[in-house]
């Protein structure tokens, strides 16, 4: 996988140099925004991982965590999934809804959400401008879950039901 | 030590209930902001925990991560210390520098530093306004060093000897 070598390489590089990665008008200094995955255009999210990058194994070098922003246009959404590791989540700018499992709650700037293992989620622009959120994830971690249909159910009979865009975001391609 | 008996009972309390932790015009619901250390009064730094706390073992029940914020008054700095364990920051207000190693940089809004293993750092505030800072952590994690007399000489040699306050912060006791 040359993409998946080159990628490294790079990351590599950054993170031995750079120790302040600044903030431009639209983004951070050598960050290039990239679609919510390489592999799905359109969903009206942005990503831009300013720290960091996903491991393979425990030992491998580089940051422990991983810093990424992701900005959603008006209507966008994230990904409804669940996974063993956590998010910690810090909105920067617009408003939004926090779905957690069956609760949905209204986030505006600052706002913090803690996202722990297993719990069904998704972020969800409910504003007319870009809604924008600061995600802490670790390096190494698991990959995402799609919920199940017992999951959607719930979800569905919840007050999250009328919030929630299960299929907005496609699954994700394991890397 | 009953202190920090009923500390941990409040914290496990607070994260089985609460997901999403809101921001107020001066902090956090349910947050109250500390001095930089319990035991350290007057140093011009509030801290605020938002999502964790420490633990004593990696199996402790809690948040993996420990998101914490912090506000340096005008002239105010965070403790010059270096640690196994890496700091992810983000700049939520204010100017100020970060001490790294022997490298000074200017700091503004939504700019992101990382700080990597045994990396001597600290925090300046070098404006007018309070200078406060998003500061992310492994929730189990080593405690913080003193600089040794080796690296304070190499400090003060440095350009980041003209910034640093190396004693303005008194060491850490350790819990």
């Amino acid at each position: 996988m040359p993409w998946l070598v080159a990628r490294q390489i790079c990351y590599r590089g950054a993170t031995m140099q750079r120790r302040v990665i600044r903030a431009t008008e639209h983004g951070w200094e050598g960050i290039e925004a990239t679609g919510y995955s390489p592999e799905i255009p359109g969903t009206g999210v942005a990503r831009h991982t300013i720290v960091g990058d996903r491991k393979s194994g425990p030992a491998e070098p580089g940051p422990q965590v991983e810093l990424r922003y992701f900005e959603l246009q008006p209507g966008a959404v994230s990904r409804l999934e669940k996974h063993e590791h956590e998010h910690c989540v810090i909105v920067r700018r617009g408003v939004g809804y926090a779905v957690i499992g069956e609760t949905v709650t209204e986030l505006a700037a600052d706002d913090v959400v803690y996202v722990g293992p297993m719990e069904l989620h998704q972020f969800v622009n409910r504003g007319d401008e870009p809604f924008g959120f600061y995600c802490f994830v670790e390096s190494y971690r698991d990959f995402s879950q799609e919920p199940t249909p017992e999951d959607l159910a719930r979800l569905e009979a919840s007050p999250a039901g009328a919030v929630a865009k299960p299929f907005a975001v496609p699954p994700a391609r394991k890397r």
